[in-house]
This record gives C-alpha cells, structure tokens and sequence, in this order.
C-alpha cells in the first residue's frame, strides 16, 4: 500500500509540492454515474448509508471510474441528527424533510449528543471498509452548524431561509444553544470517522453564503470554529466550504480550516487572497459548464488552472456538487486534464 | 403637483443631495399586503397585469401605505415574451413556466419585436393612469436578457441554470441571437414605460449571479448593455439589479447603470466600492432580517445607513424582493426609520 500521506490530495492540503494537481468532484458518488443508478434504485438515500456493503462500493465506483485522487464517504449531513433521533429523511428530488422542525427550547433535548459506535456502527464500518482497499486518501465530512440548523428549522430546502434568519436575529440564545449543539454532532460525527480511518474531513456550510458577513461572524463563526478547533490534535486537514461565499472567504478561514473551498462565482486567484495564501484552496470550476460541450468544458478548466498558476496547495473540485445529469466521462476528461496539465 | 424632478429618489439617482434618503422596496406591491390578497383572490398574475384598473390600484397600495419614495410598476419580468406570443404563464407559487422552451435556432422566431402600442396597450395604459395621481415617482422596469433567457430555455425557475449555461457555452451564436432579440424586447418595454410617463426604470438581471465573471463580461454583458445604451437618449435613471452579484458589481456598473442595486450579502460600502463611487447604489436590507423581531430589524437597517455614512446617491432598499411572509408594518416602520435617520 503507498504511504497516503504522501498522495497528491494530501500533500495539497499541507501546501507541499504535488507530482500533479490532486482533483476530486464534490458528489462524485451519485446520480450522475450509471452503476450508481443501477445500484441504488429509488428509495433514500439514507437506506444506503445505512447498509456498509452499499456505501463503500458506491464510494468506490468514482474512484475506479475517474481516477480521483481522493474518495469522498458515501453520506449525507442528515447522518448524525437522524441517528439522535431527530425524525428527518431525505427525499428523492427534494432533499432533507424534517417531521417536525425545531422550533423552540423544548426541542433542543431532540438534539442529545453521539455516541458513534451505537449511534453509527454503519458509517464506521463503510469507513473502515473503505481504508481497507482504497489507494487514495477518504474524506469524511458533516454538515456545518448553520446549514444543518436551515433544515431543522425550514423543515425542508429553502431559497430564503426567513424562519432560519428570524430565530438567529430574534432568539439568540435559543440559537446559540441550538447551534453549540450542532457543533458537538457534528464534531462527533468527523472525529469518529477520522478515528476510524478518514484521512481528512470537510465540514459543509452549504447555505452560509446567504448570510451577511456581519450575521456569520456573530451568530455562526463561533460554532463552526468550536468543529475546527475540536479536530486539531487529530492532525488531519480540515477544508471548510459553501456556496455563494465571496463575502465570507476570510471569515470561513479564520474559522480554523486548513483548507477552504470556493464556488465559480470567484475567480479563483481572487478568492485565494481572501482565504490567506497560508491556507490551502479547493475548486472552482463550475458544474454547470460540465455540461457544455467538451471544448467549453477544457477551456473552463484551464482558466481555473491558469489563475492559480502552479501555487502550491491547490485542490481542483468543481464549485458545488456534480449535477446528476453530468455526463461521466467529461468528468474523466477532466482528471485526465488536469493531472496532465499540472504534471510535474 | 410637485416637480418629481426634485424628488429625492429622482435626486439621490443624480447623486445630488437630498432631504431623506429615499426608500421602496423590490415586490412593495404584492403578496405581503392584506389589501393586496384581497384583491387579486387566486390566479395568474398575468391576469392583474392585463387588467389596467387593478394593476393602478396594486401599484399604488404601498405608496399610499408605506409611504415609500417611488412607486414600481406592478408588473412582470415575462410579460413581454408574453405578449409576442411566446407561450409563458406565472404560476402561483412556481413562477414563469414556459411551455416550449427555447430550444435552438427554429425558435428565434418566437421572438418578434415589441409593438407597445398593440402588444402591451394594458400596460401604456396602467402608467398613464399612474402618473396622473402619483406624487412620487412611477419605476418601469424589464426583465434582462440572460435571466429572461434563463426562463426560456430552461422552462421553469432553476437552481443551476444549466441548459442556460451549456447552451451559452456550446452554441454561443445561438446563444447571441436569442439574447439579442431578448435586449430588443426589453429595450422596447421600457421604452415605452418611459414615453408614457414611467420617471426612471430598472432592468432586473436577478440570476446573473450564478456566472463566472468571465462568463458574464463574455456572454451577457454586451445584451444589456445594448438596453442600457438604447436608454440613453431619454435621460431617465437606470438601475440595474441581480442578486449574488458581489464578483459582477464592476460589471453591472460598466453595462451602463446609473444606479447598481445590491444585495445584502455585500456590506453595501464594499460594493459601492467595486461598482464606483461615481454611480449611485441601491440597498441592502436583508429580507429575511424582516421577518425578526423589530429591535434586530432596526440593528439591520442602522447598519446599512452606516455604512453608507451620508454619503449621496444612496436609495434604500432590500436586497431581493420583499418576502411574502413579512408583516406589512415592519416595512412601514423601516421608512420612517430611514427618512428619521437620514432627515437633512
């Protein structure tokens, strides 16, 4: 087995020199894979989060097919807060649905804390199924404080998150108290599968950029810091990403990330000297343009290269998740393209 | 009559000094009045638009109101496409809905020129009515070229925009016919808004914040700059507005505005930053913040005025459209506060 500290993804994310851009897709596990497909049939998707077998090998299927250089757990943010028994699932087609949102003091006892190997046993053991047989780093990750909080409270996908904003400007210690409490799901949740074998994590603040910078910083940034803080002595790289947060570039870094993600709506050089040029960056090309022909495809792509101009610490990923109607085999083109594009 | 010419939001759009600083609010007239509701029952919005009588009466409900600053044609981003004979409806709680979307060169022909007079008689004659009894001034305003083309490609509201992008990447002659066409239509709604009496307009770019910035200066840009220019020689105002436009602000600036709108995710003294201090700027309330108790609603508003230190040319506003949900009086009271806090 090679040593995976020494793997391009993991070299990035110390800022170290890299023998090629290491590349992996956000969702790369998913819809857009036709083995994925035939695999999951309908159903949600926390039944196949839930059965180990089915979870590693739809880990697996994106590093076999693309040559990614690292694999991304087969999960959903849901994970923990369905393991407390928080009643959530996730819907084909819409996403996280809550049964009954939380809506004051007398549901924080819904949210008790996560005691893995009974809470979890099915995510530790696709880990450690998982590290067993892959060749490239696995990165776990939860969902961050504020994004997991706008499902609880919305009860469902929102474009506004009105109900969300109104609990965080008007009930501040109701919010504190939810979101703390988030923070130790979540924190729970990625050091148990960096305990069982993760090689990095990612905390996912999808919805963060629909916060002012000014509301981030005093309602949100304290939880997602206590996350980050709470993984230092595990040594491992935390990257910290949203969409939509070119305001909050420098806030999601001094959140204590090692990494930040960025989406296309940055230029990526731009975005880079808002994170720090200390820490590492991952995307940005957009998934969108995937589904271009392949010409567009390759010059989206090389301007993505072009900006960060051979700077170490660079991770290439799209700006969101892979869309499920992405064509697989551009997103192959696009390792291929990559890989030969930075090689050494 | 007073002379509108010496309204402050007429003033504040020349950057001249004014005795408050003036204050509406994107969709005052709509879902968040009881008056409106009792009105307008169910049914297709393009209904109330056809129905001069009831489109003078929704516009004026907030004025009267809230007392705002200007009025804003109640009105619809499709109705000119509508009115060609390109088959749109708004559906309550959807939005457009197009029934053959736009799919390649054979359906450029959907996309006669305006003909105000015959196309939109119901329109011309809801802002002649307007402008007999109003004592601010009447805002026109269009749909801009990429997020109308948004609509018509991919059929519905999207969230990833992504035959848009793939056709705007992949067929960009196609996708410059149809964009052209669609500056024309737009450029002849407004027009015709202005020449019946509308005292300024805005065009509503509202989804070009899902491009790269390289994606809009390529593909957008020169469309609504073409509406921009085609104003020109009618000295009214020009705002333009999308959201998540914080990488775009120079952009939208250099399209030709006089005024650029923002949302709230950029604290509004950095965006007027990149769109220029010798253009004005509209904004920035956070929606959602409306929706909270009114002590952080006031925290909000103080911080936008702030911000702007003083400083003319500002005009007050959201961020994105009032939200349905929000209590009426709240937007009563956050007019008071700005022309209290701004009073010469």
């Amino acid at each position: 087995m090679p040593d995976l500290q020494d793997s391009p993804f993991l070299r990035a994310c110390r800022q170290e020199p890299v023998p090629h851009t290491p590349v992996w897709f956000m969702r790369q596990a998913g819809r857009s894979l036709p083995e994925y497909r035939e695999l999951r049939g309908t159903g949600s998707i926390l039944d196949a989060i839930h059965t180990p077998d089915l979870a590693t090998e739809i880990t697996l299927q994106p590093v076999r097919r693309h040559g990614v250089d690292a694999a991304v757990l087969f999960s959903d943010i849901v994970v923990p807060i369905q393991a407390v028994g928080f009643g959530v699932d996730v819907v084909p087609g819409t996403g996280p649905v809550v049964e009954e949102p939380f809506a004051g003091a007398g549901d924080l006892e819904r949210l008790r804390p996560l005691e893995p190997e009974q809470d979890i046993p099915y995510v530790l053991e696709t880990v450690r199924n998982l590290v067993d047989v892959l060749e490239v780093p696995l990165l776990g990750f939860a969902g961050a404080p504020f994004t997991v909080a706008s499902y609880l409270i919305e009860g469902r996908p929102s474009r506004t998150y009105a109900k969300t904003k109104a609990m965080m400007l008007g009930e501040p210690a109701l919010w504190h108290d939810l979101i703390d409490r988030l923070a130790d799901l979540a924190l729970g949740f990625v050091r148990a599968q960096v305990e069982a074998g993760a090689s990095a994590i990612q905390l996912f603040d999808s919805w963060a950029g629909a916060l002012t910078p000014e509301q981030y910083e005093a309602h949100v940034l304290p939880a997602s810091r206590k996350v980050f803080d709470g993984l230092a002595d595990l040594g491992v790289p935390r990257v910290h990403f949203g969409v939509g947060t070119g305001e909050l570039l420098g806030l999601f870094a001094d959140a204590g990330a090692d990494v930040v993600g960025v989406d296309w709506r940055v230029p990526i050089d731009a975005g880079w000297e808002r994170i720090g040029l200390d820490k590492g960056i991952q995307g940005n090309l957009d998934p969108a343009a995937c589904l271009a022909p392949w010409p567009a495809v390759e010059h989206e792509v090389r301007g993505v290269l072009n900006r960060i101009a051979g700077r170490p610490g660079h991770i290439f990923n799209l700006g969101h998740g892979v869309l499920p109607e992405t064509d697989p085999t551009v997103l192959t083109r696009i390792v291929e393209l990559v890989h030969e594009r930075t090689a050494a």
